[in-house]
């Protein structure tokens, strides 16, 4: 970057304070309107850029949040990207991109240091736990993303986390799909060591055992588009007894199943069988799948994340899980309550307008 | 963040040079494997945190490109995000995201100087000219990612850029559906300003045109999936004769039109209306749309955008624009050569098999 003036040279040329100045460059501080634009007008005519690295030296503020994210392929990441960047660039900070498998974490984390961020979101299913506990160990912010730490390895608040209530969202799923009358209801999972998966599954579980009810069937299609075809396809390979009702572990998963369930097997959605999401994405609301799912609100988890990391950056917050309430939308994918079988049209001929969501 | 050791400390204790440490802590730099384990133990058990951005007071580099994007519900995006992500993080880089709505950019240029960024990657067709040539004028590398420069403003190659080569494109669009036996065809347009909408328009207007036949009429989406369904609608309003044949400027948009098509109008595609779209998201390949497209190759655009900003880093390069080649991918939107009327199902019953793309 070519530029020889200092904050100094601005000051008198804008005939203000050098700490008028520095205010005018540091995202979030107070500076009158006139203040500011004749400073800016100064550092523009004197080509002065102000060094937001060599201020994180004597502040010790980067004003860089890294996220940590495995892949982008289900569409709720991109929506938590989104949110997330806009939130905090209101306040001043930036995202860090870091995108990693999942597996070597150590890369990552000594990145992570050199860079010396302010804070890490984990926002991955996948992620190691390793990372979050060693970034806490060096009294970096973290908060995990859509998941909580390794339950077997050290319980739930070794670090902070951000959750949808997963375990109450598996429970609507199967009340709903129960209430419809349906009895011989498949469970498509996720990654099974995912702390999503096992939640959804667990509260899942448990209202089909209060209503003595029991699985009719379950695969693993591990958040993987091509891996929810086959568990699909293992679903229903017994033809004597195939399930009436699938709950998937997320939309990206349901949707790849309705593709099976309609192309491949030549079965309607709801006629012959109902599918519950869980996600909400915006493809959930899609007219070609108007698909019922759990609805897990973006919008609150960044919110309750960004808390989440200032509360760390000004005293190491005691680690705790915020959990976001869920709740269901009822698109086509779900039979009504009278069990009748719909006409094959059913489902693709409803009104846009009868669920489309808020902010879909 | 808590540790007072330095690279002296930790060279005393691992028996190594002081400058072996720093190249440990280098990305991209050549360090023997037993070096450097022997550095990262020290460094570990002294809890020593190099300092990425002290460093790069001295080597000028922060090792942080800003991605400049608008909005991620088109598919496409994401895609970008984790493609560049990966690249450059495989060298030492990592992508800082600047979330613009278009229209301010100068806090956006404020914010990507203080951060003393190596390059920046403008990836939005909404994005304002000004910002990449106010980077330029300072020293900044800049890539323009699936867009030119302001035509009208200042000519192609103010600033480097990479984009598909969107005329070949509109024009290959044009001439299937022609080949196809479609003679009122529409085009929906995204945004007019856009160079990707305006080259990929030409492309078309010129097919067209060529063989004497004309738009049967043009609606605007601006690249907005509610804009794209107000559009479609538009396009059929008037019931006395309606276009048998849609290229639409992308595939957001199009899965939007295919919606309102057969949910809305209870059309059927192909039967009753073919459909054109361009990017090739991975949606287009899903089972309820198998929509037929351009591809735009992600990896190659991603590839020649880093080369692009090495270029520019190493030396001033030249300003130039980097067009990678289209081409067509079937799937089941556009109806057969023979000009028959399949049956409803037909499209939705296509063998996943037949034209599912490779990395999809």
């Amino acid at each position: 970057m070519k530029s020889g003036a200092t904050a100094q040279d601005v000051a008198r040329l804008a005939q203000v304070s050098q700490s008028a100045v520095s205010r005018t460059f540091t995202p979030g501080a107070s500076v009158s309107e006139d203040t500011r634009n004749r400073v800016m007008i100064a550092a523009k005519s004197l080509d002065y850029r102000p060094n937001a690295m060599a201020r994180s030296l004597i502040t010790r503020r980067s004003r860089i949040i890294a996220l940590v994210i495995s892949y982008l392929d289900n569409q709720f990441y991109p929506l938590v990207i989104e949110a997330l960047s806009q939130k905090l660039q209101k306040q001043g900070y930036h995202l860090l991109m870091f995108i990693s498998d999942g597996q070597e974490t150590d890369g990552v984390l000594d990145e992570i240091l050199q860079y010396q961020i302010d804070g890490v979101v984990m926002a991955s299913a996948t992620l190691s736990p390793d990372l979050a506990r060693q970034c806490a160990d060096v009294g970096v912010p973290v908060v995990l993303f859509n998941r909580v730490p390794d339950i077997s390895a050290f319980g739930r608040h070794t670090t902070c986390s951000v959750t949808s209530d997963n375990y109450r969202g598996g429970q609507l799923a199967a009340e709903l799909l129960l209430e419809r009358g349906h009895r011989r209801i498949a469970f498509l999972a996720g990654l099974e060591n995912s702390s999503t998966n096992l939640e959804r599954e667990r509260g899942f579980n448990d209202a089909m055992k209060k209503a003595r009810s029991k699985f009719h069937g379950r695969a693993v299609g591990n958040y993987n588009f091509e891996g929810a075809k086959e568990a699909t396809r293992a679903l229903f390979a017994n033809k004597s007894e195939v399930p009436d009702a699938i709950f998937v572990a997320n939309d990206h998963m349901a949707i790849a199943a309705m593709d099976v369930l309609r192309q491949e097997l030549g079965l309607h959605v709801p006629g012959d069988v109902s599918v519950v999401g869980f996600d909400d994405v915006p493809q959930a609301a899609w007219g070609a799948y108007r698909l019922t799912t759990v609805i897990q609100s973006v919008e609150l988890m960044v919110e309750a994340t960004v808390d989440l990391l200032h509360e760390q950056m000004k005293d190491g917050a005691r680690p705790r899980n915020v959990v976001i309430p869920c709740e269901v939308v009822e698109r086509d994918s779900v039979r009504a309550a009278v069990p009748d079988s719909p006409s094959p049209k059913r489902a693709s001929r409803a009104k846009p307008t009868s669920s489309s969501r808020p902010s879909a």
